[in-house]
Formats: structure tokens, C-alpha cells, sequence
């Protein structure tokens, strides 16, 4: 079949030598019927990645109802209700903050420097709709991926930080920290000229939304009654399980999105053939993600928490994310289950350390999106462990002052978190006024 | 990759170009390979258009899981395998009566006419299928915005309607009515000749639907105890707030499809570039919707309650649902603003009038849908104000006219409410013999 | 636009014929012009096929969610954390038996006999990449089905497994059983030759996994408690109706990519109407099924159990699996129907017999899909009673003795079930370490 491929091209190279030949004899020719050939052509391509796009693009929309489910899950009771409304709300902002600001600044004139066009909301216009693909669903498509950073961040600092500050920090990151990086490599700045490999964002996407989830761990600090004057870890379960759990297969049925559709083409075979290999190797490294993470549960701690094993899904799909088109399925679980691993062993870092990550957003977005970018070069021979570790180490830094900043502003200003009697009262009274199960929670409110 | 294709394109127009010039000296011409030609490109639009019509039909049968999750969460635990119920079997009935009577009355032989056939089950034969797509998908499409009109009603008239007689009326509404004022437009009919525009339908589904609930809130009356005689308004707090955002998500991701697939075509660069713009400016107006409501809440009251932030995210969605092309992204996201502005004002209002609409459908169906119909004209100009004042006109009293009668027949009967000792145990005991949380109720009902 | 294509065409053909003629003329030379033609639709139908497989993997692999919140919601709030974890590792371990193991033995070199290939991992190289569709989105896609298999056991034999012993059980069906019965027919096996019909797998995939769910809830037992010493049966609901419907909506809309997709291409007229015409069949059988069930529940018990509508629905659905192409949508209605009305029946007698079916999956997958399989002549009249009693029998035959020993063997050799306190107790605390709902359920564990 490869080889009939050869053939057909090598007989349509000859095909057209000899045409061409015979249209220097006959001189002036009619310009309608290759117009009509090309135009049937481009169409379909056109459609194709078009279509691609529009998939890719609501499919990840849809993680934004994961991240959702999984937080509101993960949360105590008291705070369901504010992590629903600061999910749907930095979603909202994230993609309006992307379109005003963001998306010029991530992809118009980047040329190979460090930031993009500052020009507001000056989208192209749709008018020029005639490139391989819709520009539209291109945008949307980008704006999705700026809103999963955004939602990284809710989870960590859940159930300490009042709604409008919180979003504050979100319009600064979706419409200026996250596009600025962005620019540096898929807007061909100079990260992507220093060689830098991210196919569908685990340094881009999940350890920006991971550092800045750090900072703000940081800067907000935990919550009250988290640690325990000796030391001891005190355990707040998370209110539904099966909440957390629609949460994880949400996110790993977006994830087909997420990453198939970062091959940003599908009118070819050979891109189509790629999206099915990218498909494969996300869905085994998430699955290996979630068996090494229950193997471990069971060989450390003599149970199988489950919240384990759905982070074992995310670490593994995260890990995938830097390259899911290059390895075989055999790399493809490895790379996974060593992302899960990786969670597992830094949950509890994470605890020693006193750095309050509710959803254990930091373990499955950085660690995991570290480890997969870095482990690049272990399967595509273009990319090399130097412009690995620049990319990590030039964005993240970036992401960390730049966060740290804004994170420390905002609560010099106005002021981040809640006071002692509305922490401990719940966020959905102070802020949200609903309750998020008002007929059952009251027990031990 | 790109250069590749580059060079091929040019060797295929430069041989045809040679050729068609031959083509003028050699006269007479083989007919198979045009008709090749033809064919593969008469292929290529019917299955992008059905594609098309296949995922916006179960993108559009998923809003139904995002109602029924909505409004789960939005009514008392005690009435919520009853609303489990109500949807999953009016989206049953909706979709088989639209088979059976609907599709026909809406879609055939209308010519500027008040309906279509009445023939039963005549749908077209399979063997027809050779059109610009699938009659399967197309018909599947459309079956599907017949449910949704339905399942607006069941939010509304929620926790005090016994489950036959609703669906009684769900079987009217989706066999008879629906299609009537569908055939105006849709169909063909008069109102699509008085130059009406409504792209997804704001009024023909949403304002179809939120007539519907109106005059049955009216019709049935308020939950037993809701407004006190004092004048105070009795809350009744929805059982999970996770579910009402689940769902509130479900419906936007649907929506894509709703609004999207309402191109009808994606064969052509111009309709894939128009689902494009579609997609853009649905999400637009719904992530300006969240973020109005919950600006509007902060000033009013002080507290950002969710439910308004998920209703402001859905009257955004209606509101550029009738004409979601046209608009520029700024423009979609006024629109969507205003119509959850709308829904804002609307809420409170319905309460002072004594009509309990359980999960604001109202305002966000009929209110965002009146002005959603009402603003086309600011954007496309093929449209004016008066001939949208007709139609919303025109479907408004007829809707209103033809459901009362209906509500009101089937209440004179066979009844519609519950006793006041079955409403107060709740529905899920004397109707569905389900309790939804039958470990966890106990103590409030 | 529709003219301006006319057009397009025009010139193309004109352009075309001139070629052809040039052809005959031009003797040898050119036979390269057609095949860039035939290279061209050789794409658009690679990309349509691979795209039918991601779309309806994708799908089915949504349903694992589908089955993990249905079971989720029929189980008791003691054992959700536990089978939110059966239902994410099964899947887990399910795909990635079948990459080990199972998709050549079912697929590779069967040529008429009982199983294939039994070479580990040895998955086709991507660079054979250049079929019909890509290989890997085909090897995805039928994963999926595997995994769906399994998915149907863990809700017959919920609340009283150990996890390890249940996934042990699962790497065995997803690696050998349910390849091997697959090889006899998809894999071009000895079935396939006798003229068994199984479009989407009522049998091979449902059935199969029925059976594996009836050897294991004999073999293991039922729940403690369950059916007392007078015979009456112990009603233990489930926890979460909302959940439990949501998973069967989840269902029902994977349904679309599991029947849709099974027609195996896209990319011709014929194709795509086809998936047209299943998708409304599919659509139309789950419909009738919903509504049966309900007015059977209504006669026969005069309340209408949720549950039991839910059950409806996947009956219908499993019914019309067989064969959900050549059905009039009455057919199909009927099809489903009668599936339904068959879980209504099954139910109250598996209790009978004291078959402890916690979320009546026999009913639903073994029962319907046996109707399903035997009704196939009926629309199909490529088939025969005979061979679909044929395949029936043996896949049920083959299943129930393979599976029976392999429950027996792991019952014998390190055990199934829970001690009777850790039973008593919940397995989300016995195994999982997590409890569900920790703030609510305290009360009535």
C-alpha cells in the first residue's frame, strides 16, 4: 500500500512532466479547470481540518466539565458550590481574556522573539477565512487549551480563596502569562527555534497551570487546621468520589482532543494516520497510568485509594502530552506509568512539605508534565535532552516570578483569602450563598 | 509537508491546464472520467454534510442528559428520580411522536402553507438517500430539537406534576405543535416568506419550549407552600448544586451542535468556515452570559450564587442561538450578556407574579429567546425588526394558545397534580417507588 | 453556493474529458492523471474511515463512564468508592490485555478457524499504515468493545469481590475469552463462514459479557443478606439515582459510536447512510424500550421505577445491536421494545432463582442481546435462524465454560470475596480506604 502510494506519485510526477511539456507547445491555455481541480482539493482539506479543529476544540471545552466534577468532588462539602462557580467562571474569563488579549499576543508576529502582537481583540477578520483551516475554530481551538491552565490552578487552591480575586489572577494568566510562553514556542518564538518539543502542551499547558498552581500554594498558604502543630496531616476527604471519578473519565475522553487534535491537520493520510497513533498512545499511557498507580497503592499503603488511581490516569495522560505520535504503544505505557509513579511519590512530598494541594493538581500538571517533556528525546530522534531542559527550565521560571507576582499583588491589594470564620463556615455560605447539598451536608458543617 | 503539497498542486494545474487547452482541438471527450470526477466530489459533500448531521444529532441527544442533570440538581431530593424520569421518557416520547406525526407536519409539502402532511410514519424511503446527505441523520437532527423544546417544559413545571399526564402533554407538544410553528419557518411556511430569521432557534425551540412551561406554571399553579400568604417567597433550594453545574456544562457542550450543525452543511469551505463562526460566537455568548450574571449578582446581593451564573451561561446560549453567524465575536458576546442580564431581572420578577418556574426555564428559554429573535437584525442585514416581531409574535400565540388548551383539557380530564400528601412526600415515593438518595434523605422529608 | 459547486464540477469534468481524450491518443504515457485522481479519493476515504473510528472510539470508550456512574448510582454508598475503581482499572486493564494479547488472537490469521495469532503485543507497524483507515484508530476502536465486555460484568457481581481477584478475572476475559468468540466471527472465524450476523456485537460483545456475568454470580454468590431464609428478597437500593441515569445516558450516547461506527466506513455514499440509518435505528429501539418499560411498570406494579426505565433503554439498545441497519425505524421500535419488555420480566426472576444481579445487567445484556441476535432474520434476509442459533449457543457455551472455570479457579486458588465483616462494613473501606460520601453516609453504615 506504501509502496502503491510511491507509485501513484511517481506516475503522477511523470503524468504531469508530460502534460507540462505539451502546455509549452500549446501556449495560452484555460485557467477555470486546474482552478476547479485545486479548489476541489483544497476544500476537502480544508473541511478535513476544519473539522479537526471543531472536534479538538469542544472535546477539550468538555474538560472543562471535567476539572469541575473532579474538584467539586475532591472538596469538602462546604466549598462544592464555589468550586462549580469558580470552574464555570475562570472557563468564561479565561477564553474572553484569550480572545481580547491573549491569542494575538500568543500567535501575530511572534517571529521567533518573545511575545506576540499587543493589539486588542484584532482577530483576523473572517473574511480571510481561506487558509487550510477556519481561523475561528483555530482560535477556539487555542482559547480551550489556555482555559485547562486556568483550571489547573482552581484545584490546588481550592476551598481558601474568595471568588474575585481568584479570577483576577485568572484574567492575568489566560490574557497574559500563559500566551506570553505560548509565543515562545507554538507562536515560533525563540523556544521553538532552540529546538524545544511540546506537542500538545505538558510543559505549555500543564506545568504552567502547575507552577502557577505552586505559587499560589505558596503565597496563599493552607488550609486552616490542614497541618497540625506536630506535624501531623490532617485529612479532609472530598465529598463524592463518583463526582471525582466522572471528573477523571471527562478529562481522558477530552484528552483525545486535547492531544489528536494538536496534530492540527487531518486532510491527509499521513496526518490522519497520526491522529490514530497519537489516540492509541494516549489512551495506553493513561491506562498503564492508572494500574502502576494501584500497584503501588497496594504494595506501600495495603489499599487502592481510587482518588490515587484517577491521578494515576492524569499523571499518565499528562506525561503522554509532550509527545504522544513517536513512541510505540509499549513507550507510550511506560512514559504513562512512570508520569503515575511520579504522583505518587509526590502526593505525600507535597504533605512534608506543607504545600496544600487539594486535588493534587501539582503531582499530575508538573511533575508529570516535566517528566513527559523531558522524555521526548527518548522517542523522536528530532528533539534533544538540552533544548528539553531549556524549555523547562526558561518557562517555568518565567511562569514562577510572573505568577509569584501576581499571586503576591493581588493579596497585598485586595486581599486573597477568606477570614477564619468564613473558611471554616464554607466558602458556599460566605460567597456563593447556596449550599451545594443543602438537605444532607448539615451534620457536620 | 505543506511545500509538498504546494508542488503538487502546481503539476496538477499546469497538466490540466495543458489539457483542457488540448481538450479544444480534440472535440468529442470519454464520459467515465468526469463522471468520476463528479462523483467523488458529490460523495465527499454528502458525507461531510451528513457527518455533520450525525454529530450535531448526538451532540443535541446529549442537552437531554444536561436537562435532566440540571434540573436533578435543581429540584428537592425528594422529587429527583421523578425529574430523572420525566426527561429520559419525554425525550422517548418527544423523539417517537416526531417520527410518528411531527416530522412530516414540519418538513413536507409546507410550501409557504400552516403545515405539512399529515401521514404517518411516511418517512421518506432509505433508497431515497442520495440527495446532499443522509435523510436518516437529517431527520435525526431534527427530532432532536423537538425533544429539547420538550424538556424546557419539565424544568419549569417541576416537583407537582404526576408523570402521565405529563407526558401526555409532552406528546402533543412534540406530534402536533411544535411542528406546526416549525413548518412556518423551517418547513418552509408562511413566516420563513415574511422574511423571519432564526438560525438555531431562540424562538422556535426555545421560546416554543419556555411558552410551553409558561402557561403550564400558570395552568398547575405553584408548588403547594412556595409563596407564602404573606407575600414572602419560600425557598426551596435545589438538592445538588454539582449536578445543576454538570448539567449546565453538558448543555453548553451540546450546544456546539445545536448551533453549530444548524449550518445544515459542511461540504463546502464556506460552511465549514461558517460552523467556524458559529462555534466562536456560541461559546462567546455564553462565557459573557457567566460573567454578567455573576457581576450583576455581586452589585445586587452581594453573594455569586451559582444557579444564576448557570442560568446566565444558558441565556447566553439562547440568545445567539438565532442567529449565531453573523455577529462579530464582540457583538455575540453583547448579546449574550444582555441575555443573561435578562434572565437576572427575570428570575425575581417571575416570583412577584406568583408563577413558580422551578429551574428558570422561563427566563432563560422564553426571555433570552424573545431577545436573542429580537436583536438578529443588529447584526445580519438581510433581516428587520418587523418581520422578527411577527414571527416571535406569530409562535408566541399560537404557543401559547394551543398548550393552554392543552394543559387545560388534560387537566379537566385526568388531572395533573399529585395529591397535597403526595406532593409533600414527594413524587420519588408516590410515583417513581425510587428514592434518589434513599441512605441520605431521611432526615428532612 | 450550491451553483458556484455546479460550476466547479463543470469545469472540473470538461477538464477531465479533454484528458481522457488526450488519453487514447496519447497511448502509454499517461495513465498517471487518473491514478492522482484515484490517490485523491484514496484520501478523503483513508481520512473519512479513520475519522468513523476515532469518533466511535472515542464513544465507546465514553461508555466505560457511562457503566462506571450507572453502577455508581445502583450500588450502596458503602461500595462506590469501590466500584469507581473496578470500572476505571477494568478498563484500564481491559485495553491493555487486548493490545498484550487479544487483538491478534481475534484478528490475525483466524482464516476460517477457531482464534488467531498468538503473538504478544506484535501490533502491525504504523508504516503499514496506508489502508483503508489507520490501523491504529481500528485496533482503538475495537479495544473498546473489549473493555465494554467487562464493564458488564463488575454491575452483576458488584459489592462483593476484592478487587484484585475481579481485575485477575478481567485480564483473562479482555486478553483470551472474548477474543477468541470475537475471532469466530469478526476475525473472519468458522462462524462467520456458517452465516452468523452480528453487526455491533448483541452477542459478541453483550452476550458474552452477560454470560461472564451470570458464571460469576453463581459461582461467587449473592450479596450477605440478600434473599433471607423465607425466600423474600431484601430490597438493597441503589445510592444515587441522578448518577445512575446519567450513566445511562452516557449509554445511550456512546450507543451512536458503538452501533454508528460499526458499519466499519464512512467514506462512501452508501457508508454514510448507513451509519445514518443505525444511528436512528439505535436511537429509535432505545426510545421504545424507555416507553415499554414504563407502561409495563405502570400495569404491573402501578409505580414507575426509574431504574427499571434506565434498564428499558439499555435493553432496547442491546436488542437492536444485532442488527440495527436494515430495521424500519418500526422494526426497530418493536426490536427494542420486546428487549425491554424482556428486562421487565428477567429481573424478578433472577431474584427467583436467588441470581443476585445488582444492576441487572443479565437481563439487559445477555437476555436482550440474545432476542437481539435472534431477531436479526427478521429484517436481514441474509440471514437465518439457524446459523444465529448457531452462534448463540456456541459463543454462550464456549463463555459459560470458559468463564466458570476461570471464577472457579480464582475462587479456589487466592479467592473472591470479602470476609463477611469487610462485606458488612463497605469495600470502600475495606479496599479502598476511601469512602464515598464521608460527610453523609455515616448514618446508616
Amino acid at each position: 500500500m506504501r509502496l502503491k502510494r510511491t507509485l501513484l506519485t511517481t506516475g503522477l510526477m511523470t503524468a504531469l512532466a508530460a502534460t507540462a511539456a505539451f502546455a509549452q507547445e500549446t501556449a495560452p491555455a484555460v485557467e477555470a479547470a486546474p482552478e476547479a481541480a485545486e479548489a476541489a482539493i483544497d476544500v476537502n482539506f480544508y473541511v478535513f481540518n476544519t473539522l479537526l479543529f471543531f472536534l479538538g476544540g469542544i472535546l477539550v471545552m468538555w474538560m472543562a466539565a471535567g476539572f469541575t466534577m473532579l474538584e467539586a468532588g475532591l472538596v469538602r462539602s462546604k466549598n462544592v458550590s464555589m468550586q462549580c462557580l469558580k470552574n464555570i467562571s475562570l472557563y468564561s474569563l479565561g477564553v474572553l481574556m484569550y480572545w481580547v488579549i491573549g491569542y494575538n499576543l500568543m500567535y501575530t508576529g511572534v517571529d521567533g522573539g518573545w511575545f506576540g502582537s499587543l493589539g486588542l481583540m484584532s482577530f483576523p477578520d473572517p473574511a480571510s477565512d481561506t487558509g487550510d483551516y477556519s481561523l475561528a475554530t483555530d482560535f477556539f481551538y487555542q482559547s480551550m487549551f489556555c482555559a485547562t491552565a486556568a483550571s489547573i490552578v482552581s484545584g490546588t487552591v481550592a476551598e481558601r480563596v474568595r471568588i474575585w480575586p481568584f479570577l483576577l489572577f485568572v484574567a492575568i494568566l489566560c490574557g497574559v502569562f500563559y500566551p506570553i510562553t505560548g509565543s515562545w514556542q507554538w507562536g515560533g518564538g525563540w523556544l521553538s527555534e532552540a529546538g524545544f518539543s511540546d506537542f500538545a502542551g505538558s510543559t505549555l499547558v500543564h506545568s504552567v497551570g502547575g507552577w502557577a498552581a505552586l505559587t499560589g500554594a505558596l503565597i496563599i498558604g493552607a488550609r486552616r487546621g490542614r497541618y497540625g502543630a506536630d506535624g501531623r496531616v490532617v485529612a479532609m476527604p472530598g465529598s463524592s468520589i463518583p463526582l471525582a471519578t466522572l471528573g477523571a473519565f471527562i478529562l481522558w475522553f477530552g484528552w483525545f482532543g486535547f492531544n489528536g487534535a494538536s496534530q492540527l491537520a487531518l486532510g491527509t493520510l499521513e496526518d490522519a494516520a497520526s491522529v490514530g497513533r497519537v489516540v492509541v498512545n494516549t489512551n495506553t499511557a493513561a491506562a498503564a497510568g492508572v494500574l502502576v498507580s494501584m500497584v503501588l497503592m497496594q504494595v506501600l499503603y495495603k489499599k487502592v485509594d481510587v482518588t490515587m488511581a484517577l491521578n494515576g490516569a492524569l499523571g499518565g495522560l499528562v506525561a503522554i502530552t509532550a509527545e504522544p505520535l513517536t513512541p510505540t504503544f509499549l513507550s507510550a505505557a511506560v512514559i504513562g506509568g512512570i508520569g503515575a509513579a511520579l504522583v505518587v511519590f509526590t502526593v505525600p512530598l507535597l504533605d512534608k512539605l506543607k504545600i496544600d494541594d487539594v486535588v493534587g493538581a501539582i503531582p499530575v500538571h508538573l511533575v508529570a508534565g516535566i517528566w513527559g517533556t523531558l522524555a521526548v528525546p527518548f522517542t523522536n530522534p528530532d528533539t534533544n535532552f538540552g533544548s528539553q531542559i531549556t524549555g523547562i527550565v526558561a518557562v517555568g521560571a518565567f511562569t514562577v516570578v510572573a505568577t509569584g507576582i501576581a499571586w503576591f499583588v493581588i493579596k497585598a491589594v485586595i486581599g486573597l483569602r477568606p477570614t477564619e470564620e468564613e473558611e471554616a463556615l464554607g466558602l458556599d455560605r460566605s460567597e456563593v450563598g447556596v449550599e451545594a447539598y443543602p438537605e444532607f451536608s448539615s451534620t457536620r458543617i
